[in-house]
């Protein structure tokens, strides 16, 4: 299936999570916040590198961008709409809510590097059952930028002990989608719990002689949103990326 | 001899240009701009990040920064001072024309990997003869962002045939201080005309057998600010760098 083919369906209003939709192409986390947050929005994303690789920003109003030829408020699977850092209407189009002022960014995914881990016969468990990625807001601390704080949030995947230096090899080729893991076993070092109770997504099962490994993920800047306080954004919602238009290929090194 | 030590001496007054000084430590551009245009600088090198790689940003009036313990007002060795797109001063201090409103940023310097390239016994010219690296306005456009518009600046370093695989190899391991070059040979095809002219710096020998190789330059920032007259900038003079504290290796994939 082409990204234009698979937008279409979500504009038609197909809800389901991305993972392992279009092969070969990469998804992409938006954010989408009004002119007066921007800069903060790309500082913030500058002194986060690893959950916030910036792929393309556009200008105040733009629906579409060089890398996403579709139309940003209708051809996500799911958008989530923030108003003073609460979540208040998850849709599957924000035309309504969208504004003139609205600066789009859109940022990398690890669904992106799926593709490559599969090909080398690492298990994907979420894709395996068809569920969502299973995500955790961590203790670690974002770097703040102006108005946005909060924290690290990251996306696990259960890999098999005798893979996970393979996971690592295969996922640093791509750094722009957040590149090698941030974090390896140990759960608690996160501040995370309980690994069946994820913050977004589905909980995946930990099989014996697996380790959960953890990524980045372009979730953190909602996070912040919500942490922050901020007025007015719009994201997608978590696991239901925009799928762009560029190779998989474009982002590896 | 240590950053500090290092930048003490251009505190006092000392004008050279850094390539060479302090071995194993990275060297950074510098560009101010008054807080209302840091978007726009942002957003330039967002869309144009091999140029333009962003390793640090002040908030307004900051005069150091975590990866620079000095003064960004005092301790590099040469500044040049811009009014509506025009140099106004060449000055060793910028205290007099500092303010308030200024957003520092620190922008990934190839002085930083050319202590690698040394180490592989791949000659740099310009270390050799103590001169400043030559630099070339090319005719390559820069993705614009906001008021911010102007053209690829390259350095250029002539290596022989036989090593420039080398070159590449050795620079590609440093993405955030420009990486690979943008262009190998062919100077016309960059726009460029005369080699022993260069815009900025010092012109260097081209031996026979020896092929002129072009890194994307931390002065592309200044001649959007030149070709776009933006009213007020401070940049440091080409050549004349931030030394950072932060060692090499760390921008070392």
């Amino acid at each position: 299936m082409t990204p234009h083919e698979a937008r279409s369906r979500f504009r038609a209003g197909l809800k389901t999570p991305t993972a392992g939709w279009c092969p070969g192409y990469a998804q992409a986390n938006l954010l989408a916040v009004p002119a007066d947050l921007a800069y903060d929005m790309l500082l913030f994303a500058q002194r986060n590198p690893k959950p916030c690789p910036v792929l393309d920003v556009g200008d105040p109003g733009a629906t579409s961008l060089p890398i996403f030829a579709g139309d940003l408020r209708t051809d996500l699977p799911g958008y989530v709409v923030y108003e003073n850092g609460a979540p208040v209407a998850e849709v599957t189009d924000v035309t309504r809510f969208w504004r003139d002022d609205l600066v789009p960014f859109l940022i990398g995914c690890s669904f992106t590097f799926e593709d490559a881990l599969v090909r080398e016969d690492i298990p994907v468990r979420h894709l395996e059952t068809g569920g969502n990625v299973p995500m955790y807001r961590t203790s670690v601390p974002c770097r703040p930028a102006g108005r946005l704080s909060g924290p690290l949030v990251v996306s696990m995947r259960p890999i098999p002990a005798g893979r996970v230096a393979d996971a690592v090899r295969v996922s640093a080729r791509y750094p722009e989608v957040h590149g090698a893991p941030v974090h390896i076993g140990d759960p608690a070092g996160l501040g995370i719990d309980d690994l069946d109770v994820p913050d977004f997504g589905d909980p995946v099962e930990v099989r014996p002689g697996e380790v959960p490994v953890f990524w980045a993920c372009g979730v953190t800047p909602q996070a912040a949103v919500m942490a922050a306080g901020i007025p007015f954004a719009i994201g997608h919602a978590p696991g239901h990326m925009a799928i762009t238009d560029v190779r998989d290929s474009a982002y590896q090194t």
